[in-house]
């Protein structure tokens, strides 16, 4: 607000400097901002304080968003109906959180062996995806956008090997998303718990294995301290997504030019926040195996299994009885075929081509 | 600017609406930008078209942008040294053009098989790049910022087969960059030129084959016709980022808002550009297959001699005469040492799985 004074002060030049005051609060949107986050939690906690921040920085003040953490004003699994009725102007979470809304929505956070965290970017702006979005949403007076992602997620880890689906059956295994659909239609006792209750449950024997992130966040957690074996390639989540929401009735109210401040910070931090977790995830995953965790390869066996598994998951939300659901899906499908078809010739190919054997100044030697 | 107009007008109250507009003529800094490329190319034309319109919108108008196309003020390829001289204020262009300045700067464009357009992002991010990109870009009184990536480009076009490093020998082959020098040490006679001369060239005989971007783009300058062979996975470019630059004066003079608005709005059109090329891609390459285009793999065997002859690159950038070329090209190993060894227990394994045989909503049947 320093930087909107000033400027006001000096467009209405000296003459004027006794409105200022007035004028200043007179110009001032002021939202609040809840998320499903502790305080600048690393990762998503840190990323609402960025998104609160950069709206009211590049809106010049205009719109000054003051963050409440989880449990200050509701509850971090409150916010969607919070902001929907109205308590809060907008909120930062994760798709993922509201499959009990509608099973459409969890396609906008995370699909088992679908879309990378680009493509599903990519599905919102240039394949339809917003417009579903939005329509989905408007049901509940909010009006979203995708505003971070945290990226490929790892397999998880687990007490004890795994070698294939034989021994997924009746694992009690933590996760979350379609990926409990899918590891249940595996025979998976899938169950659903916070980071830290994990851990416990690991430690306890209550738990035989379990996901959360990937290398940096789950270090964090100490996971690597109550489960010896770490399985990468986390198909059941290739990405995950964060959001935000806006209550309909204060994006309505909204000048075109505050709507675009607020749509362009939520999408000037989809990279920061990616990149941010992969680079602290390489980093923290060579701490990892230097401390001892052993790395082991997710089974193909069961890559395959969990394919086949989400294709039924498919075909149920294909016959959904919600024909929003069934469009979502649908279109989801669509850019997936898309993006599939197209990335054998050139991302898959090229991530690929980088692990054979060659020179470059150390990097392959 | 009617928004602004708008909102200053209330801001300062009936009393003083007198002196509204002069206020906001002073309160408005107008900036030109200069551009590359053609109004509203197709692509990196309607990109820079977007990066002035954002700037401006979310700015609410306090800074405001007008784009003149390549020629108007000055030819695309003098931006760079227009801008820095202040005969503009920002331009938008690619990296890729500024080798002549300095090798170094090529690293923040594009590496052959180096960081895919996500990785490149996390480089400047996260990885220590911006800092060494701004300091270079300093001697030329310019702050840079990447705003956009055309992502994983294509072998490109040839006239006839190749099987493997034998053919490369002597075959008359466009292409930029590093890649170019890459090239080279594998016997290519390189020839760069604009795409439009490449179609020519091809159709003439003057040239064997040659590299544009991508499906999207060279099926609206007609390779396919002229060309019967496409080469995927263009190892030589897996992304290409696009770029704008402020001077430095002109930055420096900006309040810290404004600068965050020019920041954020050049951050938030990253995906936005990189997904619309995948998309348009995706869609052109059905297109060009269903025409007859014949789609050939890349071989493996170029892809190590590649890599090999970039090793040469990189050595003699880690020993070049500018101490500051060293250290980008150290931070740059460092940041893709870091990115390989951990994609492939991430995102190149997701995206490879992606390919094996099982149902998936019709995608894998």
């Amino acid at each position: 607000m320093k930087r909107r004074a000033f400027l006001t002060t000096a467009t209405v030049g000296a003459a004027a400097s006794t409105l200022a005051a007035p004028a200043i609060a007179q110009g001032t949107t002021r939202w609040r901002m809840v998320s499903a986050w502790p305080r600048n939690l690393p990762g998503p906690g840190v990323a609402a304080q960025m998104l609160a921040d950069r709206i009211t920085t590049i809106s010049g003040g205009r719109l000054e968003i003051e963050l409440f953490a989880a449990g200050e004003i509701v509850p971090g699994m409150g916010v969607f109906d919070a902001v929907g009725e109205g308590t809060a102007d907008i909120y930062h979470a994760v798709p993922a959180y509201w499959g009990s809304k509608s099973q459409g929505i969890l396609l906008f956070g995370s699909q088992p062996l679908g879309l990378n965290a680009i493509e599903q970017h990519g599905w919102m702006l240039h394949g339809g995806g917003q417009a579903l979005y939005d329509e989905m949403y408007a049901r509940f007076n909010l009006k979203p956008f995708l505003c971070g992602n945290s990226g490929p997620q790892w397999a998880g880890w687990f007490r004890n090997e795994i070698s294939g689906v034989d021994d997924l059956r009746g694992l009690r295994y933590r996760t979350t998303g379609l990926n409990s659909v899918v590891m249940s239609k595996l025979g998976v006792a899938v169950e659903a718990m916070s980071g830290p209750a994990m851990c416990q449950a690991l430690q306890s024997g209550a738990l035989d294995a379990g996901e959360f992130i990937g290398p940096w966040t789950d270090s964090t957690l100490g996971f690597q301290q109550v489960a010896p074996y770490y399985y990468d390639n986390g198909v059941g989540e290739p990405s995950s997504a964060e959001e935000c929401a806006v209550n309909l009735d204060s994006w309505n109210a909204l000048p075109e030019d505050l709507q675009q401040a607020v749509a362009v910070a939520a999408e000037s931090l989809y990279n920061p926040v990616l990149t941010e977790y992969n680079t602290n995830h390489a980093r923290a995953l060579r701490e990892l195996v230097a401390g001892g965790t052993e790395i082991r390869q997710w089974p193909e066996e069961i890559i395959i299994a969990m394919g086949n598994a989400m294709g039924e998951v498919m075909d149920e939300m294909l016959a959904h009885d919600d024909e929003l659901v069934r469009r979502i899906t649908e279109s989801f499908l669509d850019y997936r075929n898309l993006m599939v078809e197209y990335m054998t010739h050139s991302e898959t190919a090229q991530l690929a081509a980088r692990e054979l054997d060659f020179s470059y100044g150390g990097a392959n030697r």
